[in-house]
């Protein structure tokens, strides 16, 4: 589009291409919320119920007049309510203490099954009796003790420990939250959507997520200071977004070779050596902006987490929106401005309109970086997917951790396990393609044979990967489509608007009358998708679960489902399903 | 305030005076709402429970695939998803037919009955055989009726046709609309609350307002062409709250005597004597904004009803608050600027701060205007206390209409009805009262007395009239107060943004930093309000609605309460309630 000059009529051809786009854009959209919409009915409508359908999640719960939450008036309230569907509640209690014995414990299990094998292995190849395996307790210069014997011991002590932690917990570090199971989906899906009390901030239900994906630890977090919580984390996030360069040079500063010298003195030596100090002060910045790219999604899930989201797949669509925001405005706008961002920045100082300046500045500087772009998504499509379908580093991590570490079948098996697909990165790096070739599909068309090639390998590889290859470690009914919808059409407005600067600078002003109108389109689209789709992707609507079932479904195995296993006192003890009933109304009741 | 000097340090006290009034403000805000959720949970939790807690409402039912709303298909909707609490369903159908000939029947009757009390007070006076009472049919020169006679037999003939017109509606005009009722209270309230269908623009239920306040023909409107009317009447009420005298200066254009000769040619004789020329030339515009201002919670209601809403209640508040807006803002900034408002807008024109431009006008003209809202608020509670106190005008009205008009005792009933308290225009002008009294309480303080006079009056007076004069309506439980707390606060913000100009004029600029913070505080407080008490008086908690009934819910009289009077079939034939039940299924089996 370089070569047409100002005001030239050709420039309608490129109009129309605009306006094109925008209109298989909103088709394909508003076909794909239809579908997903549909795929999330046919999972929720499964005729073979899962746990956390039953189940609805109650927080603030209000402390009884003698300050404490009491389990027989969580199911007195419920009970009152519905009386035909309540069948069991379970109070969240502080698992802190319990957590630590227990992860202690199966440590301990862990290691134990880990020397009866090796103690088999060496009885099957060498000696029938084996070399029974040792180790040091403590220090270096400890005495061995037998492995098989210590553990065994250890066990022993910790598990009436366990126990009796169990019982305290259950007693006295009662939360007020709690998990209420009905007999019937409709009923849960129902009290998830009703209000409860009349102070709005008490009795809060919401729909349960899975047992697997419940953050424990935040369900007992106050409503006002969840608020509270979101808005510092949003702040936090959109101060780091806007000045992200601070705490990186913060960083570096503090990374230079006279402050990790008095920091580590012990690197005193090192940092001496002239040629080794060249290197590190060349590459250190750059080093330290990497690492803080690869810890940036860790540590958007941890502020996401801080908000006091319930479930795991809640934080990461959380995290996921935080990082999209976090990679367009930082990659897109930090490339396109470029070098001349902190000059262009000035340059905007003292003018009045300040919005229109940003989007003719970025309209003028956007052509110039078509090439680096084509580049950047060709290398996506070709390492990434390269690598993606390989899995390569997981490949070599594999065998590096068979022949050298596991022991056990329960240990290859963890070493052998494919992980999460990752959405809380991969989508927002999707995203992040499909901006900019919206954004450059006027301006430079090549471009979109480019995102073409990637999305159509990324459906290949990507289906193949998901059905295949990894296992998800929550399901959220299609939860993250709403939020993949929103930056789709935030992705095709910021687009409009770039096109409409755009031919502003081509002194093309028949583009101002004719895209503003798009603008609005755009809008009212938005506005009717969120109207028409987003509240079933909120909540479950109740036409869907009232379905006929399979067969009686069995609540008691749901109730038990969601049991931390710190807690389960018969996990050692119990194998078969059919007596654990007794014992689920034994957690119940202490 | 005048007398304090610029930067004077005895401006401290005034300031410590706004957080004062701001403090008891929250502090008395807040405990009103608490109150106020109280009292609605009360009337909710009441045992005798009203008809309206077992209905919903339905909207927006998607048609069958033969295109027609079908009560089984709206019947087995329910059924599937509520099996044990479904009771029955009724069909909005389209009734403007039926009811114009229920209509004409209603003043037959009614006409019957006043003949039928003139012949027999005829008789008692004077011959024992009376004067029958004859009417003319038609025009003046046709011949004389025996009035008893003709108005049966027009009955007669009209009965049939209602019947059959009654079939045809129940049977051919059914809309897209429902109202649907449980066997109990929480189910109802459960299923307003709860997304059924997963288009979210489907099968949209709400809670039901009372049988007397629905607006029939509201029920059947599409949902996105309400969301179209409601931002169509707010631009409108925009547009005229901003633009308000332009349509009354057209209105005085075309009543011109030119004009109005022209349009009105039998005026011109009247017009051409000098005196009354004169007269109406000076007062006739003054007359037009009389008029205009009275006709306008007419005007305002009317396009909240326009907007589609279900509920005479809800439309009452959405005029209320389109009310409030358009008085205070014409009344209390169009008297402070008063003449010179058009010169200062020109004055505000090119400023690059415009908003803190209005903020320092504002506060630069307040204190000018002090005298005139001192005597206003006089007024309003010398005058309008006593005329409300008195009812002298419908005192009057009610002897007029007895003497001259009023001939059955059913009339004399009616002429003596007090009518509804009128919420739409009551409010307002008392939040109008509020607004002027906080925004010069600390400016004039001479205010105070004046605003406690009128609260304090009001209190008494509008008690007495609330509790023994005026017949509400409608109920709504309370729903009125969070619109009224909105605009508390927004009267509150409004005047710390005042004070905040003020200070600026006096130099005083430790004001800025002490007023930001207690705007913040105001916001703040605003969301906590909004969060804590909100939901409550949106819907209906269940923890309310699951107490014990007195006795079990007769939820087909409930049922029956809906039926409107047009489509009721044995209002004429049955006069006790118990042989109603077979005919209420009647009702709905057509």
């Amino acid at each position: 589009m370089e070569h047409i000059g100002p005001g030239s009529w050709r420039l309608w051809a490129y109009m129309i291409a605009v306006y094109w786009i925008s209109l298989v854009t909103y088709l394909l959209l508003w076909r794909a919320y239809k579908h997903v919409s549909e795929i999330r009915a046919t999972a929720l409508m499964s005729a073979e119920p899962r746990a956390e359908q039953f189940a609805v999640l109650v927080r603030d719960i209000p402390p009884s007049p003698e300050g404490e939450i009491k389990k027989e008036e969580v199911d007195s309230y419920f009970r009152a309510i519905y009386p035909d569907t309540f069948y069991k509640s379970m109070i969240v209690t502080d698992n802190k203490e319990v957590n630590k014995i227990w992860k202690k414990l199966e440590g301990y299990r862990k290691k134990l099954v880990r020397a009866e094998t090796i103690y088999a292995q060496s009885r099957t190849i060498g000696s029938p009796e084996g070399i029974r395996p040792t180790n040091r307790i403590g220090l270096l210069f400890s005495n061995k003790v037998d492995t098989i014997e210590y553990y065994n011991e250890k066990i022993n002590e910790l598990t009436p420990m366990l126990e009796t932690e169990q019982k305290i917990t259950l007693r006295d570090r009662q939360l007020p939250a709690a998990l209420v199971f009905f007999s019937s989906r409709v009923a849960a899906a129902s009290a998830a959507q009703s209000l409860h009390a009349r102070m709005v901030d008490t009795w809060i239900v919401v729909d349960a997520p899975e047992p697997r994906q419940l953050i424990w630890s935040n369900l007992s977090i106050n409503y006002f200071s969840r608020v509270i919580r979101q808005y510092v984390v949003y702040t936090i996030v959109a101060v780091s977004i806007i000045f992200f360069m601070i705490p990186i040079s913060l960083i570096s500063a503090f990374s230079t070779f006279e402050n990790l010298g008095m920091l580590l003195p012990f690197l005193k030596p090192v940092i001496q050596i002239i040629s080794i100090r060249t290197v590190l002060e060349a590459y250190l910045p750059q080093l330290v902006l990497i690492i803080f790219l690869v810890i940036l999604p860790k540590l958007l899930m941890f502020l996401s987490k801080a908000e006091g989201i319930p479930s795991e797949s809640h934080a990461m669509r959380a995290a996921s929106g935080k990082y999209f925001y976090f990679t367009v405005l930082n990659v897109f706008i930090g490339v396109t401005l470029g070098s001349s961002l902190y000059s262009s920045i000035k340059s905007l100082e003292g003018k009045p309109k300040l919005l229109s300046a940003i989007v003719d500045l970025l309209a003028e500087k956007i052509p110039y970086s078509a090439i680096f772009f084509l580049t950047f998504v060709a290398l996506r499509f070709f390492v990434g997917f390269g690598l993606e379908l390989s899995r390569l580093v997981p490949f070599i991590m594999f065998h590096i951790n068979r022949k050298f570490m596991c022991k056990t079948e329960a240990e290859v098996k963890e070493a052998w396990a494919p992980g999460d697909l990752g959405f809380e990165t991969r989508v927002p790096g999707d995203m992040l393609i499909l901006t900019i070739t919206l954004c450059y599909s006027v301006i430079a068309p090549l471009i979109i044979p480019f995102g073409a090639i990637y999305f159509g390998l990324g459906w290949v590889v990507m289906r193949n990967q998901a059905l295949k290859v990894y296992v998800p470690s929550c399901e959220s009914y299609g939860r993250m489509w709403p939020h993949i919808h929103t930056r789709f059409l935030s992705a095709l407005i910021f687009y409009q608007v770039i096109m409409l600067g755009y031919f502003g600078i081509k002194r093309f002003f028949h583009a101002t009358f004719a895209i503003v109108p798009l603008l609005l389109v755009s809008v009212i689209f938005a506005f009717v998708c969120n109207k028409k789709f987003y509240r079933f992707f909120q909540h479950t609507a109740l036409d869907v679960v009232c379905n006929e079932l399979k067969e009686t479904p069995d609540i008691e195995r749901a109730y038990r489902s969601f049991i931390p296993p710190s807690l389960n006192f018969d996990k050692d003890k119990l194998d078969g399903d059919d007596q654990n009933g007794e014992d689920g109304d034994h957690y119940g009741q202490v």
